[in-house]
């Protein structure tokens, strides 16, 4: 029994935090560049209070790595197809450093052709997907990414799971305040936070998932252990998830979420699939006042009695991150220590 | 007392029906050409059997030229912006002769490089999404469109409602089968389909709007009645909707869902915004065999025991459109003869 509680805190300066995971990364077999785009991506996500995506996902990516299943030194291949679209083999590496590698000539392409994709294959995403669309808002863009995962949905009207949870990412500049950024799973529920809920013995709401006989419930474990979740909002966001893989896999030329095959790399967690990332140039639209546009839906949703804005939460722990440092337990401060 | 229930069922040839309703656009105020997109697409969604975008809306598109709100013999005007940009001002008429002035353009562009998007401003949409998308599709590219259209949905979390029903349509071609299609309203459910069951006396689901108290209710007539319909999926579909806004408004220079007035045109129906279309060329994905892939995907859905893609039901519709012809209740078609 220890003297201290499960749940005490621990700050820590955002900066030293992402030169930590950095450290952990380059130790479990990452390039140092693999390590920067990781570390920053997962730095982020804890720093917004995003915690399903960040340190908590940490001791996946390091047996991920030992199991062999993704290569951490892979150096991504950046193929210019046309005007306005880019296309990059991650190798078989994680998604972030592909997308970095592409991401000045992406955002050239879309300024000078108006809009322009990226479109990533062979790579492995396990991050939060809003910190791979946010900064195009920061520069005057619009942004929409997708990606497809791993098969633990069932389609609505099936009766058994076949797509990922298939997030869906927007970005949109916002003028005189942040960006307005959404990142949602296209399941009931992520699943970072089905895992976090069993993890804490909490009951889910319903209608999230069944389990492995496919019934309904409201046990995370019972989702877990060979079980299931649903799409939100019925054959909606199913419609939804499918347009994910066309978008993601069969666009890219990556992997459905079903279509690999991890058991010969035990602790392997990373799903291997496709990316698709879509930057449109707003200076484009007619008028070009698109940021005070935005601003002025804000000023509307905020009139009809909207309380918060979809990203709001993450900017506010944002701040108080940037003031008290970023929060995290100490048995997790102290786990990633061990692991440095 | 009629001798023939209101259910009796007349049977036309889909060239005869777009025929008929060519004719009463042109009667009832439009140009040659508008008459020719409208008919087409209203003529599809009768013989597709989506009810709630067929013929049912012929006398909102009558009263709305009547009140001379829309502009039934506008010329669009379409502007080559960049390789990947297109932009029509429609002139204060409809969005679908906007749609066919710009398409040829589109194509060409979406094809050369490899992404294309087409931002529709001042422009009236009341029609049905995936008739603008489907033929995309067709042509072996992928297709997304979004439009906004007139406050009548709650965001949630807020107490009024502000945002259009602004739906969402997508279409990818499938090898070897039809197209894979959806449309979908992002609210709870479309508005016409409200006033379908509001008209037959119908209760709805849980979940679908509010009355003009903000209360729920099951009374679609309550819902028209100064109430409003709710997002589909709660915060997710919310966002999605304040996606469409910025897209489809914000992006194009169009007007937002709540920011048209039309209280000097009595009769009035269309929402005056904007569309966007965004056109993908899949023979630019890494192997080029997007819709072998596609068909995959329907294959491995079907495996998990879906009994129904989105958008079959069109499909078998349209086949039995073919072989019976377009079904209308003789009323209806009495009704639009005297329109004619």
């Amino acid at each position: 029994m220890s003297a201290r509680p499960d749940t005490a805190v621990a700050h820590i300066a955002f900066a030293e935090l992402q030169a930590l995971l950095q450290r952990i990364f380059i130790r479990h077999g990452t390039s140092e560049a693999v390590a920067c785009a990781l570390a920053f991506n997962c730095a982020s996500a804890q720093r917004d209070g995003a915690h399903s995506h960040g340190v908590f996902r940490i001791p996946g990516y390091v047996s991920t790595l030992a199991s062999g299943w993704v290569d951490g030194k892979a150096v991504p291949e950046v193929t210019d197809i046309a005007s306005g679209y880019l296309r990059v083999d991650a190798k078989g590496g994680f998604a972030q450093p592909a997308l970095a590698a592409a991401r000045e000539l992406l955002v050239e392409k879309a300024r000078s052709a108006g809009i322009a994709v990226l479109a990533i294959h062979n790579s492995h995403h396990f991050a939060a997907l809003w910190p791979d669309v946010e900064p195009f808002a920061d520069e005057g863009l619009v942004a929409l990414s997708v990606v497809n995962s791993m098969t633990c949905v069932v389609p609505h009207g099936a009766r058994q799971p076949l797509f990922g949870t298939n997030p869906i990412a927007f970005a949109a500049p916002c003028a005189g305040t942040d960006p307005i950024v959404f990142d949602m799973a296209t399941s009931a529920m992520a699943h970072g936070d089905v895992q976090i809920a069993a993890r804490k013995g909490e009951q889910l709401p319903d209608g999230i998932g069944v389990d492995s006989q496919g019934e309904p419930t409201r046990d995370p474990q019972k989702i877990l252990d060979g079980g299931a979740l649903l799409p939100f909002g019925g054959h909606k966001g199913s419609a939804l998830s499918m347009m994910v893989e066309l978008l993601a896999a069969a666009l890219t030329g990556g992997n459905f979420s079903w279509e690999f095959d991890w058991s010969q790399h035990p602790g392997a967690k990373t799903p291997w699939t496709g990316q698709l990332i879509i930057v449109i140039d707003p200076s484009k639209a007619e008028g070009g006042r698109f940021a005070e546009r935005s601003y002025e839906l804000v000023r509307q949703m905020q009139s009809v009695g909207l309380q918060r804005m979809p990203g709001e939460r993450r900017y506010r722990e944002r701040e108080l991150s940037a003031r008290q440092g970023v929060t995290l337990t100490v048995q997790e401060l102290e786990q990633l220590q061990s692991m440095a």
